[in-house]
């Protein structure tokens, strides 16, 4: 198995940290190859700009997903993003951990998917037949990848109706919007709550609860999203009426 | 009016280049003043780190939330911050503009959030009873807030049953996490689909679109997302039984 670990904390003393130090040691003692992006130590630039695109930006006007696509073909993307394609590349599985801020992702590792997953890389891209890869097919398919949380929120201000939202529901646009587009089957997030403030048992508890799921990886199943090109969605990608018939909402997206 | 528009856009030359200067020159036409924070242009840096702090940071491990706690009070934290309180302080309403990538904010817009919505500004604040503000409650209660989007998706692919996912299960995070949570009041979204192919005709129906909704700003009904501290949940926060019973999902947390 070979591991990418995308780590996104400005802390490596943090519970963060120690449950990345004790993941990263699981997966090498269960045999895997690890390789990490600690986009904090790397001093990642999170921020999508003409700079990305070598000479493909020109002095024209910017338009983001043309351009980046040019520059993707053309070899002319950033050196930074063009080693991110090589780890993605090498993985079967990526973990992406980090710690939830205003119930979504730290800038630094949004950034990394703004740049990153580029047009006719992560999206955009065609089939021979026309139909465009999205949603369980594109450049990531049969890849695996898990989020890892650490919150501060109690465990059931999370649940199916706490106050804050039921976190597979969160973490939609990154799971499912994000992950699940560029074809990546995305495993159950494994959610530590509680940070800042875990005692040594529940730490010990949250180590256990990780290096289950990492014992796991290769055999839990998927989230199952429905993929887009399997007849679920008509030709204006709407679910069509006979599936969660009446309903709305994140929830009918799942099979 | 008070209008302080957040605009997260690389390229001004830009649909909603063209949408920003649309909107603000229509709000000082009707008589509202208007500040900006145009986070390309101000370079704005989305990495929350030590550096926001101050000395309030020291050298031991960096707790993100009390750390900011402390230097916001102490009156530590960093110029650009306090500038974006400053500004929040004067607004009776935010406009937060951006294009949707990967379903959500750009990685500079998210960052504004990190850094500017700091403990003890815009959560981790008590009531003197002793209750926390939060959901309806807050340092920022009072004042109004529209998110307004552009996206290269068609209209349908983010309706109720799109592949995508319906655009407020989307924006959840940030208008209900995020805004609501500090205690904003959020009108509902204005999205511009088909960015970046627009005609002609197409533009000015998005213009008037939006022209529309700045002249309804302070009459148009929020979200009625569910405040916190007025019984609808539990002590543990968690919806209470007879409200959408049996349900999940994010829509029971609107009333």
């Amino acid at each position: 198995m070979n591991v990418l670990w995308i780590y996104a904390h400005p802390e490596p003393r943090s519970l963060g940290g120690a449950l990345r130090d004790e993941g990263v040691r699981t997966l090498r003692e269960l045999g895997a190859e690890v390789r990490e992006s600690d986009l904090y130590a790397m001093k990642w630039k999170p921020v999508v700009d003409a700079d990305d695109f070598g000479s493909a930006a020109g002095e024209e006007r910017l338009i983001v997903g043309a351009t980046s696509k040019d520059a993707y073909h053309s070899g002319e993307l950033s050196d930074d993003i063009l080693a991110e394609h090589e780890k993605l590349a090498w993985a079967d599985t990526v973990i992406f951990q980090f710690p939830l801020w205003w119930y979504g992702m730290p800038a630094i590792l949004k950034g990394w998917f703004d740049r990153v997953f580029v047009k006719g890389f992560a999206y955009g891209v065609r089939h021979p037949d026309g139909h465009t890869l999205r949603y369980g097919e594109g450049a990531l398919a049969g890849k695996r990848a898990m989020v890892l949380l650490t919150a501060g929120a109690p465990d059931a201000t999370i649940g199916p109706r706490g106050v804050n939202g039921e976190i597979n529901d969160l973490l939609f646009p990154l799971q499912h919007g994000t992950l699940w587009y560029a074809g990546m089957s995305v495993l159950p997030p494994l959610t530590v709550c509680g940070a800042d403030r875990v005692s040594p048992e529940q730490y010990a508890d949250a180590a256990e609860a990780l290096r289950e799921r990492l014992r796991t990886l290769s055999t839990r199943d998927p989230i199952p999203f429905r993929r887009q090109n399997d007849g679920d969605y008509d030709e204006d990608l709407v679910l069509r009426d006979h599936l969660a018939p009446g309903r709305g909402g994140i929830g009918v997206h799942t099979a």
